[in-house]
């Protein structure tokens, strides 16, 4: 279990009795006491983790845990259509930027847990569409990561609308306010934990309204009304704080 | 170029020309002028961009759109040492959670582009840190992505502090409130586009207040004032909308 300086440290196992109740009544001193205090208060009390600590706990807990550590990520609902027509759509939080010429990105399956109609619509398929969860529809959003058999749409057990745009075969999702239609290209398998990553390129993009769009390409995704993901479950709005002109380095 | 039932869809290559007082302009009748308005209003303007539009934007569009197109990202200060000492921090936008057990982590790398001292640490000593960046560090952070050469620690450019902490070799970043540190594994070549994607591990989680952390585990990245990034410089804060129980499929 790991320290520093003053900051009073619990580990993932020990947090309960590390309470600054507890502490305190290990020194004897009314003066001691009050020292413990006001450093508690002052530095607050920091928890730490060693990888013994994650290995062990709590298979949710753990879940939850290492799900949100990394940070912020993208909230996006991936639709497909079998080549029978049964359409698919489901909520994904690891689709990353990857290039942009050409137009790439990635995410991540769990080919052993996830359902696999995603994947299979995409292996068939070679097509899917990307589109960003607004905030009036992360109840719905989130529904979709229900373990339905593959003869069951998740379009049909939301409100989620089907869309067909410029003959592309896989559906998009209506009233999202960006979206992609996205060609496989190559998946790559990640030994250390059996999963996929897929590449893909964008062909197509969609910007439901010209205001999203800056004059330098940028997409305001706060005026999209695109949410964030914290962690497994949780659904985030954002607010701009700053943008900064590309940096250069300070002379002095 | 695409379109879409009612809604007025105008290209890349187009928009400009196709504000409504232009589309107006091309009809004589005030009804048919005032039926557009009202469309117009009701539909706004969507705007379309196809593979071919894509290849021709120019190059600052294209890295502004294809950057936020994707959603919202991570936004983390990855921070290394070399074998002699240096210290380095780095703004990155890609880190990404690919598992929990093991607790596995990825990003993007552009050995071409990117300052290459990130890289070269991380392969030379095996060891890096990730730390959220906090609200009132985003001007800084944006910073450390100025092309300093390796001779110089964006340390000293910045406000940023290094922190070290049991041990570990490379330097955490003091004042953000979620720091993981992380042992590089593996190195995936992405051959669509000449990049790397590393997968690393977490070894350990320092949480700097018992606050960010739920019951269950779940950071609360709000509390922890982690920021989010919109495209290559936006930095936003997130509020939370909520968090959902799992989701189970619905019997009707």
């Amino acid at each position: 279990m790991g320290h520093t300086g003053f900051e009073p440290v619990t580990s993932a196992l020990s947090r309960r009795h590390s309470e600054p109740t507890e502490l305190m009544t290990q020194k004897d001193s009314k003066i001691n006491k009050l020292v413990l205090i006001t450093l508690c208060l002052y530095f607050h009390t920091m928890i730490y983790y060693s990888r013994d600590d994650i290995d062990n706990l709590d298979k949710i807990f753990r879940l939850n845990m290492i799900n949100s550590c990394t940070g912020f990520k993208s909230a996006n609902l991936l639709a497909t259509k079998s080549t029978n027509g049964k359409t698919n759509v489901a909520v994904f939080s690891s689709i990353t930027h990857l290039g942009s010429n050409p137009p790439l990105i990635g995410f991540i399956l769990r080919p052993t847990t996830v359902p696999r109609d995603t994947y299979k619509n995409i292996k068939d398929t070679g097509v899917f569409t990307v589109n960003h969860i607004t905030k009036n529809q992360v109840e719905d959003a989130h529904h979709t990561s229900a373990k339905y058999s593959s003869d069951i749409s998740e379009f049909d057990k939301t409100e989620l609308e089907e869309e067909y745009l410029d003959n592309f075969h896989a559906p998009y999702v209506k009233n999202c306010n960006v979206k992609l239609g996205c060609k496989f290209l190559e998946e790559y398998y990640i030994k250390e934990n059996d999963t996929l990553m897929l590449v893909s390129e964008i062909m197509h993009i969609y910007i439901i309204d010209n205001k999203i769009q800056e004059k330098d390409g940028w997409l305001n995704l706060q005026t999209a009304k695109s949410v964030t993901i914290n962690g497994l479950d949780g659904y985030l709005s954002a607010k701009l704080i700053n943008r900064f002109p590309y940096a250069r380095p300070k002379k002095s």
